[in-house]
């Protein structure tokens, strides 16, 4: 049997049911091999070793890159076409050690930091919230301070470390006691209240930290809400990072998280708030943290995940690349 | 044994678990069995043989007349009581042929021709998505054109057939093309951005379809609304059809599609305009698209499509039936 | 509008996607309107009062009969044809008392005693466990006394009313108690360790019932296994009755139950010995207990109540239609 | 082995998975063992028997506790901290009889009697709503009257018994007739359309009840709402209570309960209204009905109705402690 | 920034969570990409136009090569060593045409006849089970007939097409009727009473087609049970193909298929019968049908699709790579 | 308000629905508060930071504990009553680390080689496959070498730490190259092919570990297998103990482990192995691994893994309380 005849009617295995449509261009069609003049680089940490409560994030990765690359390029609504111009690349994923908190955070910082020095936007792709300790220090050590952070989230992640163990509930806490941020540049968004203790809200006031129950955003004009943001982050700043916890969602909209919150923020006012955020000139990247996989089984938390990080690229793509 | 002695206590089976209460008047007392008469025709197509994605449509007939004939015929808000004069038949299914879609169209468009040459307003349950071509055919057969179309879709629906296979994607295109509908007499409610191709935005604003993205609903005065949607689909036509498919909602309020939609519309938004454009002495009926039991384990989904069948029925209501 | 035109290609709703199959003949066709001459009496009661942990029992008997009625009429093992001649009679639903645990189970006992009377054998569908107290009563009222019973379940029902409360622990203390059976005409099968107190072993002991525990039936030779439990239950009896528990399955087969069992019967073993135990002509029916349909989102636990119920019926068959 | 030796390492079990940090002051702290010198008394009825359709809600008493005294003792949006004097007791379960509705509700009635009596504000975790007849009797035996209600729910609850049943949709109609409240003190707010007949509606007319639909809460300004309701309670009452069916909310947000309803309150507005009514001091308490947990398995519904309870408590927090 | 510089850290994305082990020899391994020298073909077949009941199985072929790949390359039980010499290649999917079973089923007889023709043994990953139909007639195109046939299967799949329609129940009946096959050259292992019609029954019969109900695979040594089978199938025949229907299965194993079955195969009894089979030099290959993802929430079914493909590749390691 | 007054009708919270049965004697009523005298610990380790794929199994100590406290102290089968003899402690849950697990694994020895030593016998909850490593160091510590083990799994766990990862797949290969026990003394029970890769077969063949395939397990007599396993673990042995990884059992009933495994063992047969492994003199423990309650959202694993537990026990009973 030397040589074999051609065989009819094969594709390649795991396309679409549908032959795909060559007018549909996707996220997917946009990731360029070389991160030389990239505009976004992707990149994954399945890491979730910090998690106080249900684990399963760093599962999130590949599952937010396969509902995400498979978005379409172009938002109806803005009229974006990021095929127009938007140049990605996909780092791939940051090397962790799940039984090592600190190594792991020390790469996470080392790859952020390089990124972020070859003039690149990040868009990171959690992994569990104490990650973004080393995300904004690796932006921080690229770019410079005062950084603004703008930071969705349930909670305030202002616990201290107790018996020595780091966890997702500690990150801002860290970055601020250690100078790398300061309360007067991070807003904190979607805050609910009996989920917080008084101790951490006397620990945000103290700092200064802009807080915005998600009370504020139900009722508050997006428009409004974007500006009074923008200013708290971009005062006296070298540019602004995103860092977005997925438990800032309503529970029914996002159950695949450690901790469901009732009462949180609704799809489309989130998507509208990170789309006008990202298109700022001075945002450096986000991070979008804490989905679970496992506890998601109709996948519904990640899709909702991917089309967060899409509203950011739309952002991006706003601003006229960068 | 000639004669069987009475037996006490027994009831015929399936009956609700309690006693029925003589005055709950519900959708099912309103129908009647001879279509003469009649205002409004339910026809069920048990038939998704076109979906793209994940199927289950064909069941949706079935599950929700269960769940419609079970809600109650009056409407506490707007005072309208359909006992007080709505004629209901429902005619059955249309005997589709699960293997052939041409066929399968020819006879739904043979069905929605004759019962709207009669002067019947149709409430269609589906079904996928493609069988709005049939239906549209039919109703413009019966009706004369041109027709307003009033989608709520996430998704244009604007695709080209690929190799020759008609899909769930392409009824809207179809019915262009072939010059059964125009552009400007068609609105799209609930699109949603990274759900949809440049390609096909443009092949709408060619057409000069009327496009309403998801997010301008969230924020848009209802009544408002209405009337642009109205003035729309009313303008130098004979009437207008409603197509609704299932996708247009939040995926948490309607896990049970084929594709659902993050940042989609809530349930209270789209049934009160449902309600609103279905009290418009011009249309002619709604078609309710894409529901799938198999992927709604808890009958969340159905329920909702009963809900939007329901706000049809009370919308014709309250437009003096008929 | 007077007279209304034939419309094409319209079928009744609800019917299944293809179309029926004569050539199908289902335990549905077996049905007659008549009881006068029927072999079999199906009797729903939908009452789940009594339960102690999980309710949801009384959607059993509609759940039940929609999955039974489409089974096929022929067993392909046993080469039996219930169309050959078993007459079947639906009696409907007992008329509960949801708040009255007593006067439902007067009516109950009722309904039993004459389908007895009249000599059908009954194939009871409940409904929760303490209704077997009832059921029971009213077939010894009809046929009789001493009445063998084989209760399938993995715990005992030999508690105490506590505080006056009736539950569905409690049927066969109140048998025994009252008289109405003697524990030598009692087997239990599927008896679990760990889920049945040492104090009720001992009232089992106490009144000499059979106990057969489900490591038993695991290892055990099924005839061997039917000829022990048949000997005790015809010995000096004018008949027998099975009382089916659902949670005597494993728990994987049987989830939909108020309390699922690990190391519980499997679903071929426990429909085997039904069929052989329902094949004998002192067999004057069965009840079939504890599925709960609100607790079983995927349908398993109901469709393996009808083929327990349809084990029942092929085994009716088998004994030469009574 | 007379002296067991210390040993390392160990801690109580169930303690959560982290080490507790002191600064987290949660509602369980707040707890008393003495009802003397109370604010609120939380009260548990893990009872459902007179529910119609799906049981479940007598497991809800346990399930919400857990949730709700995890929950922060403060409110970062209003600054309210429990902790600054909100007295709370847990005086446990009534001792429910499930066969036997009457009885029960003599017992609740009894306790609630006493415990307002004593000038505690109850917080009455059910339990089917049914119970809020025995409820609010017991409100007004132990306080006098005219006493004002306000009742989120989906539905009238003006049902007569049939056939001598009580059922959760009956208690308010009992209430009426008995002369223990009027209708001109009563608001119903979140009821629907088609899930009410209209035979229920001029009942609730006739009486001259307050009907808040729930399209009104979607856009009403939340402040006014809060007035309207407020005026038609406190005008010439001695107080009003809350009562609460979790099947008020949109289907997605609330899955758990017997009859989920798309179209419902979303959980922050809610959630905002009865933090509001919660704080007029007129206020005497609130029970919490209908929450299904075996019907809720991501408890998604626990989690929702434990916020509300929490809001309650928040709301009583800021009327300065009673 | 025309050179970009090495980053730190970075991996392919989508790796595993941990660092894969360079020890682990997995199905994936055992891939070539030239068909030339391969012992045997996969090919997906992503089509299931023509299930009766709920759909998915298209999308099973990926679903199963996902979780296939994934398995060691070693069995065990029998020492087999795949990566000692069975040399695999995976052809990729049928081009199908959702819309037109007919063209669909041309396609996948050429493939297969092709396949055969070059003397590979195929492991088909369907898709419906009409599919069945169209690999058998390209196997015996390709190697001509008699061929035996092993059906795994609850159901004998003896209809006839229905008004037209070819459906998942018709394939053996076609294969029969169009002389393709003989009765007495196939055996259908797993068949269960209540599942099947007295009239396909006596198909079977008359056409001479060895029965094998499930109860029999329940009580029989499968050493022996595997000998009967290999009897029918090879005697007289140039050799046989698996045809396997995941619906085979207890439901508590299966769930994701169209019609799940309680009382089918345990998984360790069908898994062993397929290696013994498979093991035979005249097994030409198998198809693998009806697997569901979209009704298989937890990945179960697909996990034990891919453990039966599995299964069959150890039987032709056994056989001493054909 | 000095005094207050006593409350009718209320009993502490969370109690069961019914009044409890004094006659019920349950595990929890054999607790008692001093190791001192005890035979049998119950110890959890809520930990699972080394799993390599889904985790969860932190959460498991907790839940287990709550499901088998609730079971009864009898077995009807052996007549074992607990009540007679065992003294049962529980000394609550080893105080972990999580992001470190050297750390938590030197704490874990501590603990078991305190317990060992006072001549307890140990029932360890986990926690993850790795912490065996550190609980049977901690065993042989206090007891001293050589030591049996009987690992059920479906894995080999002989995996070398990768780029310096301790994970689940690890302990007894560290166990093995560290000389605390002897390939010659292990029996791992259950695995399964497909699942394990040839080079980690290998090692076990080299260190002479007895393996015996899920497949012998489902054909073997129980009698038989308990015998051979014994003799292995006991020859020249100080004692055995047996490490329980819940991934051995067939997917269908322990859907919530890390990676669910078709073809595993069916609950009753190990059920009863363990009842008979632990009933010898020489047994020392059992621990019991990688349940993951977030993974088992109807609660069948945690109420398997309880049985599991239970079994354990009851074997204790039957050796005549050690
Ligand atoms: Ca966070
Ligand atoms: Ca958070
Ligand atoms: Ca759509
Ligand atoms: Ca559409
Ligand atoms: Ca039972
Ligand atoms: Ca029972
Ligand atoms: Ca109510
Ligand atoms: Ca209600
Ligand atoms: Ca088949
Ligand atoms: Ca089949
Ligand atoms: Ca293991
Ligand atoms: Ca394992």
């Amino acid at each position: 049997m030397t040589s074999f005849p051609p065989l009819p009617w094969l594709r390649p295995p795991e396309r679409s049911p549908v032959p795909p449509d060559p007018r549909d261009v996707r996220i997917a069609d946009l990731l360029q091999t070389d991160p030389a003049g990239a505009h976004v680089a992707v990149i994954g940490i399945p890491f979730d070793t910090a998690v106080i409560g249900r684990r399963g994030a760093r599962e999130a990765p590949a599952a937010i890159r396969r509902a995400l690359y498979r978005m379409a390029a172009f938002d109806l609504e803005s009229g974006v076409d990021l095929a127009e111009g938007l140049r990605l690349v996909d780092l791939g994923d940051v090397a962790v050690v799940h039984t090592d908190i600190h190594e792991t955070h020390r790469r996470v910082t080392a790859v952020l930091r390089e990124v972020t020095r070859q003039g690149l936007r990040s868009l990171v792709l959690g992994g569990d919230h104490s990650l973004s300790y080393a995300i904004l220090r690796g932006v921080i050590e690229g770019l410079g301070k005062p950084l603004g952070v703008i930071q969705f989230d349930a909670h305030h992640d202002l616990r201290e470390p107790l018996e020595g163990e780091i966890t997702s509930g500690t990150p801002f806490r860290r970055l601020l006691e250690e100078g790398l941020i300061e309360g007067r540049h991070l807003v904190q968004i979607g805050l609910l209240g009996g989920r917080n203790s008084r101790a951490y809200y006397e620990v945000a006031r103290w700092h200064g930290i802009r807080m915005i129950p998600a009370t504020h955003v139900h009722r508050e004009d997006p428009e409004v809400l974007t500006a009074q943001v923008l200013k708290v982050v971009t005062a006296g700043t070298l540019g602004f990072f995103i860092s977005f916890d997925m438990d800032v969602f309503e529970a029914a909209c996002a159950p695949g998280v450690s901790a469901p919150s009732p009462g949180g923020l609704l799809p489309a006012s989130a998507l509208a708030l990170v789309r006008r955020l990202a298109a700022h000139p001075a945002c450096w990247g986000m991070d979008l943290m804490e989905t679970a996989p496992p506890l998601d089984p109709d996948g519904r938390t990640v899709a909702l995940a991917a089309a967060v990080a899409w509203a950011f690229l739309i952002g991006r793509g706003m601003v006229g690349m960068k």
